[in-house]
């Protein structure tokens, strides 16, 4: 077994202002969160990124494309929805408009923003990998949950997010 | 409301053998849990980058050298704490070598392996650092569960964590 967990640095923080560190339990909460969440990403990336040399990050921004109409959207709105800042996305864009996936274009509505663009080239990437990133998520996740659990995941984040987006408004 | 989520391209893929798509449970809490955990670690490192300078994947770096015997522990096995590649790893703490956050050693044991080592800088940069740290954690995820709502984080994700275990083993 590991030492005490992680975030909780009380015997080496200086005495004074202690914050709340976390218990016992919500330190087992939030070190299995981050380290299951951090092995479940890497997973999943290198199996999209073995079976179809595609990043985990690309597919999803893919898969955002892939939901809107005309499979475009702008890209500050494409930033948002992937939780990255505009000029990480911006870059990845760039990157993945040279691979062909994704082509850029003026906004035509207002003459500002840029959209980002699925190609035919990459949905036809994206509906090759699905398969292979639905599987890995059944497998590694879901299936391993009760529908109850999934319940409990579906509504937990659904405040974070509601949380965060209070902060950010 | 945005359109049939992400994962699920039953609408684009290819007829023959169909992958079995989440149904809409499933969906939601799949969905939710990617953005909310995207949200989170973006929040997360953000506090850390204004506050104090440091990235989230350092501060996580320099928690798990700070658990260990003397500050210290192998590259190989730190890749794996933070499930991250080696290679990645490896630049990362090369970078914080020259920022004066760790060192790096000879593993005196075999003479094989090195070790990275958390420098005086990089406990004190740490110490300052974790009351932010703590305080983000609790208002952006635990402080808004339930005890019950963190058990069951807690055992989700050790549960992926055993399954993603057995398959590296």
């Amino acid at each position: 077994m590991s030492p005490p967990l992680g975030i909780n640095l009380g015997s080496v923080t200086d005495a004074g202002q202690e914050p709340r560190w976390l218990d016992q339990d919500e330190m087992r909460a939030w070190r299995n969160y981050v380290t299951g969440a951090a092995m479940l990403e890497d997973r999943l990336h290198r199996e999209l990124q073995t079976g179809h040399g595609l990043s985990l990050a690309d597919y999803e921004l893919m898969v955002r494309l892939s939901e809107q109409p005309g499979g475009r959207m702008r890209m500050s709105q494409l930033a948002e929805d992937v939780a990255s800042s505009k000029s990480r996305v911006s870059h990845q864009v760039a990157r993945m408009e040279r691979e062909g996936l994704l082509a850029r274009r003026e906004c035509q509505d207002d003459g500002r923003g840029v959209l980002a663009e699925l190609t035919p080239k990459g949905l036809e990437a994206l509906k090759t990998a699905a398969p292979t990133h639905v599987d890995g998520v059944r497998e590694h996740i879901i299936d391993l949950l009760t529908p109850q659990e999934q319940e409990v995941l579906a509504k937990v984040f659904d405040r974070v997010i509601t949380h965060l987006r209070s902060l950010d408004g």
